[in-house]
């Protein structure tokens, strides 16, 4: 297993853009990540497409091909993952893997979701197939419903507060006031966080993620040709792709991700370091409970003390620990199929010193972890940096 | 890069099952497998399904982990791949690639489907969108109506007559008649496949494969390993994924798939053998054409003369190389997301000598060709005895 580089990045902006669609998007983020990579279409020898429920969205199916003979790309193999809100942080896992085992050195990879072409309760509708059909969907358990659960019973259990949760909405909305390619740059305080909109008591609208339209690309490629590319490499140190249960009801406990332990676990052992020797990361919040947990489950602060740690600053812009300095979900947008390659495309910006406005300090050493559902996928990958 | 084995199969009879549900059947299919293999879940490493279209069809989206946690292999890498009716050739591909890159020792991969819970025309539909949204969707072409251009094509460049296009019908037929997994288990003749139902002219009914409800699965490990499976393990010889463009209007030529060749040439290379050397081979008949068109892209005979060779009897169970002794598509049935791996489980069945009424007498070498869309996807397998 040799050591893989990203060498290449490039998305569009997220929003709602009614007049794309995924091939179009798609393409636009494959030619910016090629051109970031000073690379053509002919040399990318395996194609890898995240992409959750295009079918579903705008009817269209068997995208991997699709969208690679656009690109330039027919003829090598083109394959499509879905894995819920993981599916490109999977597919992502896949082609590191394949190219860490030498069976290609040069591997697009791909993630796309167009969700503003539907109307929000089918948004939620189709979110929702990502649960337990045989429990959760037919009691109409949507996303924000059992988020919403996890999120009481993390109030029962450590007394963590509404006003820590609204830290984390306020806290990445002020990065993605900074990030060009937010869906939305607009700041926000606590007081207007805690009075938005109820969802699913005790999560209101700025709790939840955006439904936004967008793609993300990035090249990989063996870390001992990251020169032919330009140089730019970030190498992969760690990463990890676990499951566990689809629905709540069959956990333990509601209050952590099995997944997420695990896969923090296996990616920190390949990477030979601690959670503490992270300098920064994008973390799955599609709700603002998510980031909490998750920041809890790869070791940043004790159980039960995502709360507090958010609400002290320490993930803020200029904090201990950054966190989501894209302005994640929460602001950056979720075009679900694009945002585990997205994290990935952040993460590589910040490694290479070029995150502009929300450049950190200490970017020598970054995670990006993306979930899948209530916590059935994982994928978590320890990037640092070539130089 | 290591030689790697198939340890174990298993699937479930072919059908419309109105009482069985994805993870029932895929369940049934894996502890099949598993027990063939003298395996446990718990030495599974990693989990691979392929479904085209589960979300539509039954409404449950983010497959791999729902049904891995059923099957008692929570924790592990849990992915679903998406490649239209090759979408388990692609996930049995990418596991064949990892467990010879030597990422896992053990690795079980699976396909389903369930799509008799819709009437037919909204299966139509649903199998519609792996075809380009662009133009063929929306100008209304179904598969059917593709083949037919298709079909036509052929019959006008090369001859071949609809008594051809039957032929393989009936031969199909006549296997599936001895498969007792086989979702029509019906003899006919010529005459009977000509007087059929027409779908879209020149296809009758009987051109047409099945809409059926299904799963299967294999378990693979490294070669050197197969006699702590019970040693009845095959040993793949090559594999190909391969791509094409979507829409048949961007292709130079309809009546042969440059995937289709080129997926077997780079299998036949990866073996080291010729078209020659293959003994029997299940072959992607989702509709008759595309068995003679497939046969001849894969050498088995001259460009053009697919017709005549099925014609001649060449393809029968007792003819110079046998295809499709499992019944096909046309006859065995087509649950779409099974059909990849259940095709490796027939190649494997003969090689191994236990394909009962349907044994062929050279049973040395197999091939499996998967075929996603209009050709925008292919599989190529080659499997050999390991004794």
């Amino acid at each position: 297993m040799r050591p893989v580089a990203v060498v290449g990045i490039g998305k569009t902006p997220f929003g709602a853009w009614p007049d794309r669609d995924i091939r179009s998007l798609t393409t636009e983020a494959i030619a910016k990540t090629l051109k970031d990579a000073h690379a053509t279409p002919e040399q990318v020898e395996a194609f890898y497409l995240g992409n959750f429920a295009g079918p579903s969205f705008v009817g269209q199916n068997h995208l991997a091909p699709y969208v690679a003979s656009a690109a330039g790309m027919s003829g090598i193999p083109a394959t499509r993952f879905e894995a819920a809100c993981a599916s490109s942080g999977s597919a992502f896992f896949h082609a590191v893997s394949a190219v860490s085992a030498g069976m290609y050195d040069v591997a697009l990879v791909a993630g796309v979701e167009v969700m503003t072409s539907q109307p929000t309760p089918k948004v939620a509708e189709i979110l929702a197939s990502a649960g337990d059909l045989n429990g959760e969907i037919r009691a109409g358990a949507t996303f924000p419903a059992l988020f919403a659960m996890i999120a009481r019973r993390h109030m029962y259990e450590f007394g963590t507060t509404r006003e820590q949760l609204a830290a984390v909405a306020v806290k990445n909305h002020a990065a993605g006031s900074k990030n060009p390619d937010a869906h939305l740059k607009k700041v926000i305080t606590v007081e207007q966080a805690l009075k938005g909109k109820p969802v699913a008591d005790p999560l209101t609208i700025y709790d939840c993620s955006l439904i936004s339209d967008g793609a993300a690309a990035v090249l990989l490629a063996p870390l001992d040709r990251v020169r032919e590319f330009g140089g730019k490499g970030a190498r992969i140190l760690g990463i990890a792709q676990t499951s566990d249960h689809l629905a709540l009801d069959q956990k333990q406990d509601i209050t952590t991700f099995a997944a997420v332990q695990r896969a923090g676990a296996k990616a920190y052992k390949m990477a030979g370091i601690t959670a503490k020797q992270v300098d920064f990361a994008e973390l799955h919040d599609c709700f603002t409970i998510a980031e909490i947990i998750a920041s809890e489950d790869l070791g940043f602060c004790e159980r039960g003390q995502g709360g507090p740690y958010a609400e002290a600053g320490c993930t803020s812009l200029t904090g201990a620990r950054p966190i989501n300095t894209s302005g994640g979900l929460k602001s950056k947008g979720h075009p679900v199929g694009a945002t585990g390659v997205a994290q990935i495309c952040d993460i590589v910006m910040q490694l290479r010193g070029e995150a502009g406005e929300r450049q950190v300090r200490r970017h020598s050493i970054g995670l990006a972890q993306n979930l899948g559902g209530s916590g059935a996928t994982c994928v978590v990958t320890i990037l640092g940096a070539t130089a």
